[in-house]
């Protein structure tokens, strides 16, 4: 009976479209990922700032001068949160989960913030809330590892003002460099479950706010943004490139376990993305020798993954090398502080997702359930159970 | 273009099956709703208590006498929250909206509570949760009334122990029963926004807290939750049983507002849990004169809708008497708060389907969009632009 059933299941919603979107393309078996028509490696390559990526998510457009420091000045204007959001973060014990810490924060922004969705309002809103995650992020790194929270100064770069606030001191322009390249390659990835979870958020017309709530809840997960965090656990686990090999014939040539940050619902060949985060390491991790043991396990790891699964279309994702660039630039690997990260750029493909939604395409998500349990039982009182 | 993507997309997921479940099954056409294959009418009638069929949503049968007061002994086991999730609500202005505190709360339990999805433990979490979710909920309220929290004591009924916790003096039998029905009533709807927002989270693995959080973010919103306090704020807008067909007239007929707590998406007809809401209210309101005149306006309102509207399948909805239910008791009408009561029910039908899709149907959930954005554009740097 079951199994009939399940033909009427979407499972997972696989192939089913929920929206339209002008933000992200993907075409996953030739690898190829495009915000808004341009080519990220063109991005990348083009030296654009988060904030021009940031505001062609928010516009359809990349901004020109004028318009990107107007864009800067909204986001500074978020920089500053009420002390209640902070102390959200700073209440909770230092063990916390860093990903459940930004949602304890952009809860206390739901509870006390008035939002109504608005076309004129909803952009500059999100520029603000970009800021506001600069802020959020910095003090719940700083948060879980003992320190206060220091409040991003403007700068003429977001990667550079959320560096700062997160160590307390000017970070060099190769780091400046590599997180804002991080925030760009992350931002957006068309509907994966945490944008899902925002939309149908939104759907019911709850804040903004919310939404985001809503998706980190699902960025939590292991399945997806812990898988960062997971695929450099499963290098330090390893511990030495030379027991790569007896580690992969044990645990995935068995099955025993997944290969972390290999293989993805829409690449079916390389994830562009982890190929520009690969090249970025060669460099970074001269800085940091914990994350140079890591990348040379991860080279070993990559070729093994490879020779066994790469006719399976299973390549490395962007997760498999991202994690080596956050523990180069002196991310301790805890506290799911990479996730955190992770959300620190999706928050604006998430943003921009709500509002290509509401405002153009709005429809409540409630989809059906088959029923498939006992038809009719008379009730009995519990005097004669 | 846009018109020709648009038929590609499933808007909203309309008839889309997420799921199967043997929690809930709706008859739209005919009204009937039922929990594990029981009325809901017969649910009442035979004097459940709301631990009853919390039970039955877990464990798949209602609970004889021993199995009972296990399940009330783990309820009981949540009462007591660790400090920090209480101070993540009285941390926040008492302005706030009180499904967001409950966010808080359970971000903050999220944010440290050890979860792994486990088919031996994941029942018991749930029946603690419950317990959570009431001192949760009262101390929600008594927050934004300006009262320190209290902790729910241990009693033979949940219902009580809640009332008691929220108003600080024992509840009268009339007021458990309501109170006891009313979390009946509103425990589990198949997959609305907020359960299929919890369940894209789940579906990631996340743990059961943050699951809550997703669902309550969706929850929050006026199209979902809200719909209960947004009925009665529009018969306190009308103000006078007489002013309801002017009001009518000018407003609805004229189509400038909704009509809330009419129409949904499910039922073609009457809602049963109106009905059961409706009888109820004709005691309950005799302890509250301002319930009074909200019941006298809802039944003028509801002969005027269902004369306008009922040859379109719109009829009244839970949550067009649910308010005044809320208002009897001596709930305000203020800060989302009947929503937040709404979500202590809900938490339950919730947990239930993510028990549910987790341990035997497990998929991440990830759909796609249609993109419709300029195909192919080149990068120029900003320097040129």
């Amino acid at each position: 009976m079951v199994k009939e059933h399940m033909e009427q299941i979407s499972k997972g919603l696989e192939d089913i479209n929920l929206k339209w979107t002008k933000l992200t393309s993907i075409d996953g078996e030739k690898g190829i990922l495009k915000y808004g028509g341009y080519k990220i490696e063109d991005i990348i390559k083009g030296k654009a700032l988060v904030e021009e990526v940031q505001y062609l998510f928010l516009h359809g457009e990349l901004p020109n001068k004028r318009q990107l420091a107007d864009f800067q000045g909204k986001i500074h204007d978020g920089y500053s949160v009420p002390k209640y959001v902070i102390d959200a973060i700073t209440n909770l014990p230092y063990e916390s989960d860093a990903v459940a810490l930004q949602m304890n924060a952009f809860a206390a922004l739901a509870a006390t913030e008035k939002f109504k969705w608005d076309k004129q309002a909803d952009r500059d809103v999100a520029a603000k809330v970009i800021g506001n995650m600069a802020t959020i992020t910095a003090a719940a790194y700083r948060h879980i590892s003992g320190m206060k929270p220091l409040e991003p100064e403007p700068s003429s770069s977001y990667a550079e003002s959320f560096l700062k606030a997160a160590f307390g001191k000017k970070p060099s322009q190769q780091e400046i460099d590599a997180i804002n390249t991080a925030l760009i390659l992350y931002m957006d990835h068309e509907v994966p479950a945490s944008t899902t979870a925002g939309l149908v958020v939104v759907s019911t017309l709850a804040d903004m706010y919310s939404g985001i709530v809503g998706a980190l809840a699902a960025l939590k997960g292991p399945l997806h943004g812990g898988a960062a965090e997971a695929a450099i656990s499963q290098f330090a686990q390893i511990g030495d490139p030379a027991k790569a090999e007896e580690w992969f014939n044990q645990n995935i040539v068995t099955g025993k376990s997944r290969l972390m940050g290999f293989g993805h619902r829409v690449y079916k060949t390389y994830d562009p993305r982890a190929k520009i985060f690969k090249s970025m390491a060669v460099d970074l991790i001269k800085n940091n020798r914990e994350a140079e043991k890591m990348y040379k396990i991860a080279l070993k790891v990559e070729e093994l993954g490879i020779k066994n699964m790469a006719s399976k279309g299973i390549y490395p994702n962007t997760d498999f090398f991202s994690g080596i660039t956050y523990m180069s630039l002196g991310f301790p690997l805890k506290n799911n502080i990479y996730t955190a990260i992770f959300a620190l750029s999706r928050v604006t493909g998430w943003m921009g997702h709500f509002i290509e939604y509401v405002e153009e395409q709005h429809r409540l998500i409630r989809p059906r359930a088959v029923y498939t349990g006992p038809e009719d039982r008379s009730f009995i009182p519990i005097s004669r159970r």
